[in-house]
């Protein structure tokens, strides 16, 4: 931090935790809907529960970013926004391909919020020769044949993995041998890769599984015959702040 | 605790706590990935590296489910996998239903994850009359106008949003005005809901911004004259053990 690079945002995110960064996308997103607003300032109380996070934990933070906020007045929304922007690396480019463009991998291909945050679709790709060169997302669809001179050509560091299980770990070779350092798992399969290579896996059944506890627990307090109104109240307490409440649907992997 | 209620897990899940209630279904996950593989105990070591979590958050967590595994032995996977599912509520069917039958609903239709874990998918809705009746993943989609009847019918208190934005909120409000009482919402938009429907809120980019935040900080390294070699290994743990690295994807909404 007292290095004097200040025109390295990499050198300076060092002294970050990984939970603080996890936790980064979180308050981003709810500043995103507070610019959108034109709200001007935000308070720490405000913030954490847009973002669902404590004030406490918000306010520790941003104290890794430099930002204190104004007493009585809050955080600059806009400053924010750019200032998480930039730590999280989203004021740059980073082109990213899509390997495997059946449902999911079309429905990531057409989700609006990628290019918001800097990630530029580069290509899709696919192992059905009947693909090749369909507009998806209004892309055309490459064939996997070519995956290791579109990676090169593109300069693309980011692989998302769409396909089926079965062709999830020879994709990930491909691409890391191909030079992807960073790879988004939606396969179900655990994948391995060398070191230097950052793998997050999505399991989309994982909110679902939070939900139905909090389900059950609905169901055991209507079946109460004597109420108990007080731990009840509690329950629900901690489901609708959840101050810690971040659900992984993503792990490292 | 102390009630003596233990034929009511709901009961018995009141006192545990949000963020371990986030992390059961990491452990869940990795201690599947072991049944399958049929290894009869684990320690809390190797499955806290499995789920990505530290080892003393994970014996933390498990006390809440008064588990405690035996010295030198390690836990009972058999038994850890029945006592998690139960207190999820996974050992019982939970009907779903999808509304939104474009490539995000098919391909969470063909989710081979949610069926394991007892979500049902119970029907399929879509708002385009020309979908009514076509075969998704085997189950023929049913048309909006008969949502109501759909969720009654079938008993559904869990609802899947993956329309467009613009028809979330109203989606939402017919699932809720028919007994749905948690919503996982897929469309990128917030939803108002009553007191007493959880709304958990799915970014797909979340992820994306946190590897994009680590490949930020890996050009950094590259670009250093220097090397720092202390630093960059400082960093490259944290991206690899992640103790508290569990990326929230989804956060309450």
């Amino acid at each position: 931090m007292a290095t004097g690079r200040t025109h390295r945002p990499a050198t300076r995110s060092r002294g970050i935790p990984e939970a603080t960064v996890a936790r980064l996308p979180l308050y981003l997103r709810a500043l995103t809907a507070l610019s959108e607003r034109s709200v001007p300032t935000v308070s720490s109380e405000e913030l954490a529960a847009a973002a669902g996070v404590n004030s406490a934990k918000l306010r520790k933070d941003f104290s890794y970013l430099g930002s204190y906020g104004t007493r009585g007045v809050g955080y600059d929304v806009e400053y924010l926004v750019y200032q998480i922007s930039r730590e999280l690396g989203l004021t740059q480019d980073w082109p990213v391909v899509i390997v495997g463009i059946g449902n999911l991998g079309a429905a990531l291909a057409n989700y609006g919020g990628f290019a918001s945050r800097g990630f530029r679709i580069a290509a899709l790709i696919d192992a059905d020769p009947a693909m090749a060169g369909k507009p998806v997302a209004g892309i055309p669809v490459q064939h996997t044949d070519d995956l290791e001179k579109i990676i090169k050509g593109n300069g693309v560091s980011i692989g998302v993995i769409a396909t089926p299980a079965g062709a999830a770990q020879q994709v990930c070779d491909r691409l890391v041998g191909a030079g992807v350092t960073s790879i988004l798992n939606f396969a179900p399969t655990v994948l391995s890769v060398p070191d230097g290579v950052d793998v997050r896996k999505v399991d989309l059944s994982i909110e679902l599984q939070i939900l139905a506890f909090h389900e059950q627990r609905k169901a055991g307090e209507e079946a109460l015959p004597d109420g108990l109104p007080a731990s009840a109240a509690a329950a629900r307490e901690s489901t609708d702040k959840g101050p810690d409440g971040d659900v992984p649907a993503v792990m490292p992997a």
